[in-house]
């Protein structure tokens, strides 16, 4: 069984909205490459996402469907990858409340991960304790599939750091490795802008290209990509440096040397904005053509769908209870069922 | 069918420990009778119990069985009470992780339990997330079996508040009462004192009388108790405030006008300290001889009271599922199962 011998890899997604071209350059397309060498796991984190939207629980069940379909269109495979949801799995919850007791509020505040993102979204003292509480939940969700490589953006880094020490705690206390410590795969593409320069593409910012966008999306966020604003005539020099087109070809254009190229004409003037973006248009249009297409196939059938992420959360179900069970046990709490 | 119209009681105990004399003063011989009135749950709470004793699992497993020994031994019929495990109720730890969304961090250090608990215990800022969280889980543990009355210390009333809070909240989000409030039930019989005169009757401090203790322990525990310091002499009038005996001897003397000619005959002087200890400890020696004779049968057939408590956990795991499918639903959750 080839099974045995492939690491295990945990992923996922909040489920708040459908995901896009930043999702699939910082992580989609790897895992699309990564379920060939790895025992994978998908994550529909709809109780993740709870953590700061328990006050629109209906977006984040609305969108359950809406991710699974993304991952299906980009290419993960339910044969080869597990999709399932993080709300259906008891066993998360129970393991996230035993972690809870292994870590203490000091700890969680210095988390920068949790600072940053507390500064992000204006929480100050009113933060809900559930977002406090999360790198706690996610040692659970790590564990739980005893996965041992995680891929997460550089910022998400520390809360690895605090899944291990969890981690470590335990099995000192148990006195032998019950849990694997987990390592942070970072992905090579830094994070992808969004269409208006700002650092962060997100749905809410208006800045981002879904997947599911229809080809006079791509060519109107394309026309409204951030250039180099000082680059006014096609014979001026212009700067590739935060130059958004220029960093989506690097992402998405399979010919480097075609960009290199580019990039070098345009440095030197004469070559205009236009011309670039008519190249990223059609890298773009020929990469989300058949995403869009397959998505729209499957959004048909969402019975289809939603079975994919039954059968996998069953098979997850299993695992992760499993992993319960033996931290249970090993801790020497009460076993009720054997 | 009865069962419909009688109010839900929930309460329980840390699995930290057997049960004292305190205990049965305090709740115990209360929820014998009101066994007879409410559907009564009892929960036997060892993952409460781990938010402080995460170092030593094995006694918070140890315990299960003494606690439930213990309510079996004091007079609690499984015909009419259910006790049951709390973590061995997944729908628990769902709720808790749920309600972490729904409070604050702010708001659960202002808790004034919690503010005690900590400085008892000596925490400061190293405190354990869990134990910060737990009135969290308490709501959790209140709204899963949909209890309308919760006996607690007055000290206790602070959680109530809390959970009432979140059940506001909750019901104010999806627009209904699908949550009901509870109420606080404080017993008329405040705290009764160690047998030292300290506030807190408790096992590791050395001045509680277990439920199980033999005549002898009894007899030296009555004979060690706290009485009037300044009582030297028996013709020397006596203090009845602070004084165990007469303290003890309010809560288990059935002959009331028995124990205040006792308290007259003691502050006027002339009634020894040796007298009125007598009388209390033949008091406790009718109380506790079948209490401990029962404890003992019982404990010799701990499968018989393992499946007691195997019983009433699965009768409290369809009912807690049923709630936590309940507020699922009525948030607009993804529903897995339906």
């Amino acid at each position: 069984m080839t099974d045995q011998i492939q690491p295990i890899i945990l992923t996922g997604d909040r489920t708040t909205g459908p995901l896009h071209l930043g999702h699939y350059a910082g992580s989609l397309k790897n895992r699309v490459g990564l379920q060939h060498t790895h025992r994978q796991f998908l994550l529909l984190a709809d109780t993740q996402a709870l953590t700061d939207n328990a006050h629109d629980p209906d977006k984040v069940r609305r969108n359950v469907i809406e991710v699974a379909l993304d991952y299906l269109a980009v290419g993960i495979d339910p044969a080869l990858s597990t999709i399932c949801l993080q709300s259906a799995l008891p066993a998360l919850a129970e393991l996230s409340m035993l972690y809870l007791n292994f870590v203490t509020v000091a700890r969680l505040e210095r988390n920068p991960t949790i600072k940053d993102e507390i500064q992000a979204r204006g929480f100050g003292r009113d933060i809900p304790a559930g977002f406090l509480c999360y790198p706690a939940a996610q040692a659970a969700d790590i564990t739980a599939f005893k996965a041992q490589v995680v891929p997460v953006g550089e910022d998400q880094a520390p809360l690895i750091e605090q899944t291990n020490e969890i981690v470590r705690r335990i099995n000192r206390q148990v006195g032998r490795d019950i849990l694997p410590e987990a390592r942070a795969l970072i992905p090579a593409i830094g994070r992808l802008p969004g269409v208006d320069g700002k650092a962060k593409m997100s749905k809410s910012q208006g800045n981002a290209i879904p997947l599911s966008a229809s080809s006079d999306d791509i060519r109107d966020a394309v026309h409204r990509m951030y250039t180099d604003p000082n680059h006014l005539r096609v014979s001026d020099p212009g700067s590739i440096e935060g130059n958004v087109v220029f960093m989506y070809l690097d992402a998405f254009d399979e010919d480097p040397a075609g960009v290199e190229d580019l990039k070098a004409r345009y440095r030197h003037g004469g070559l205009g904005d236009m011309a670039v973006k008519r190249r990223l248009e059609d890298v773009l249009q020929a990469l989300l053509a058949p995403i869009r297409e397959r998505r729209a196939a499957l959004a048909r059938d969402p019975e289809f769908v939603l079975d994919i992420v039954r059968q996998g959360t069953l098979k997850a179900r299993a695992t992760t209870q499993e992993t319960l069970d033996d931290v249970r046990r090993a801790l020497g709490l009460f076993a009720f069922d054997g």
